[in-house]
């Protein structure tokens, strides 16, 4: 009922990291998708499959040295009903090479709906007498604009099941403030969300000092980022926001406690594109794409000087 | 690139309600899911079969009295992908019977993934030489937590496919108010997210009045749907939280403008359900959601006293 199964993952590879799933087709060899294109048509359906080869590639290549992916549904959903198969069968896959997968959703609606999500992504769907898994992550990331009712249910799912969520604060975008940097009684809306985050949290403590209640705040507000980390004790991170939107390894050292622990960094086209930056072979983009991962976790690792510890 | 579509439907109608397609296993009548289990195997494929059939059953008995549709993703995505195929053929169905669709995601990301987003509920995804649409939906709801960045790649869809966004903003649930309610420089943050509304849809006005920025306004807070309908002259109103959330037809009249117009009001379990509410033959879930319709239509428009008219 927490986060404590990514933190083993993080301490276990010594690296806080994810790599984003958020797959373009523009992104993935020519090779893969024209095979797709060929094999299943040049449509929705051939473009899902040559999504999916391309993600399973990846995690092959990363799954040793990275504790977790984060597929992004906005890049699915482009693909219709086909492109949430591939959704579906990328987490399944990275599941059985044993990552933890993080579902980038940024859900919300009135409680009632909120159950629907939750059991969508982190829980069962009852189909008869059975109890059927729909997209099976290990958790998901929401927005907490509704206040409690949209939040309670997935906590009740994270109790049950050992899943998490992590609720938007301080996001990675430039326009974050329009709203977020506002003062309510003297304290910036990410502040707000964050105290009701590290409230949401209390009922779902784990063993490793976090709650199952996480929080997305952005690796470019790095000020921000360590004002939360104080803030928010209670509260694992995942911070968006490092290489292709512009943070560096400095920027995300506030997001970490003094085990090295506390938050976990995500790159998604710093590691996808990594072949087309490096101007490799085409067929080499998953190697690439472990390069890019090992520099990230070298870059960022360096400056947690106490290394990472329970 | 407005409302204007869905204007012309409500006046058409005369009924300013749309019928929300949030679909639970229970909710179906018991032969439909039987039939469908035996068909296609009691599984998420079965019950997405059966989640079919029932909408395209009450699509066929509403279309010529209600201008719209509202399917709720949460209750697609509980069913996995084979869920997302029957919102994608729900979509279909409702559009093919003319009926306005109303994609509720209330989807929110960074520019690049709101990209993506957009594209996946109201534009086009580029396949090869094709684009094709992965959803297609008519509007789709949104939250504007990351502010105008995540918005700004959905009113240029809006623009160029004469779409619609819907943008939280006073929700209907009982803890709406521990962010919203909250003050922003003496204003609550609802009322700051509506000024966000007016602003975002200053480029993208249509010829009828409003913009092709709509604003989510729950029929639960009356008082605070009238003081936004002031505040926002040119934003139409998505309203949600009548019959079974507890907003009545006099809570709601304060959404709408002297002509009638500005406002559709949402129901989704009460129409859906109707047919368990009545006690009625199983078979007759259709009529019986026609009925409520009606029932609702009626309810709603004796209160606007001048009609509803262009």
């Amino acid at each position: 009922m927490s986060f404590d199964k990514l933190i083993s993952r993080i301490v276990e590879t010594q690296n806080p990291t994810v790599a984003g799933l958020d797959p373009k087709l523009e992104y993935i060899p020519s090779y893969i998708v024209q095979k797709n294109f060929e094999e299943y048509g040049c449509n929705l359906r051939g473009a899902s499959r040559a999504i999916l080869e391309y993600n399973e590639a990846l995690i092959d290549a990363l799954c040793d040295i990275v504790p977790a992916v984060k597929p992004q549904c906005a890049y699915y959903e482009a693909f219709g009903y086909h492109g949430m198969k591939a959704l579906y069968k990328t987490i399944e896959y990275a599941k059985s090479k044993g990552m933890y997968v993080i579902t980038d959703g940024k859900r919300n609606d009135i409680g009632s709906t909120m159950e629907a999500y939750a059991i969508a992504h982190l829980g069962t769907t009852q189909v008869g007498d059975d109890r059927i898994e729909a997209f099976g992550g290990d958790a998901l990331t929401v927005n907490g604009y509704l206040g409690t009712d949209g939040i309670a249910p997935l906590i009740d799912i994270c109790k049950e099941r050992d899943k998490g969520v992590f609720v938007l604060c301080k996001t990675s975008n430039k326009s974050s403030g329009e709203l977020q940097d506002r003062l309510i009684d003297g304290k910036p809306v990410y502040r707000i969300m964050g105290e009701m985050c590290e409230k949401w949290g209390e009922s779902a403590m784990g063993e490793l000092g976090y709650s199952a209640v996480g929080a997305v705040v952005g690796a470019t507000y790095p000020e921000q980022l360590a004002e939360l980390r104080a803030a928010m004790p209670h509260t694992f991170f995942l911070v968006p926001g490092y290489g292709a939107q512009g943070g560096g390894a400095k920027d995300v050292i506030g997001a970490f406690d003094a085990k090295g622990l506390g938050a976990i960094v995500n790159s998604s086209r710093g590691i996808l594109c990594a072949w087309q930056k490096e101007g490799c072979d085409e067929h080499d983009f998953a190697q690439a794409a472990r390069r890019e991962a090992l520099r990230m976790k070298q870059d960022i690792t360096q400056h947690l000087t106490g290394g990472i510890h329970l």
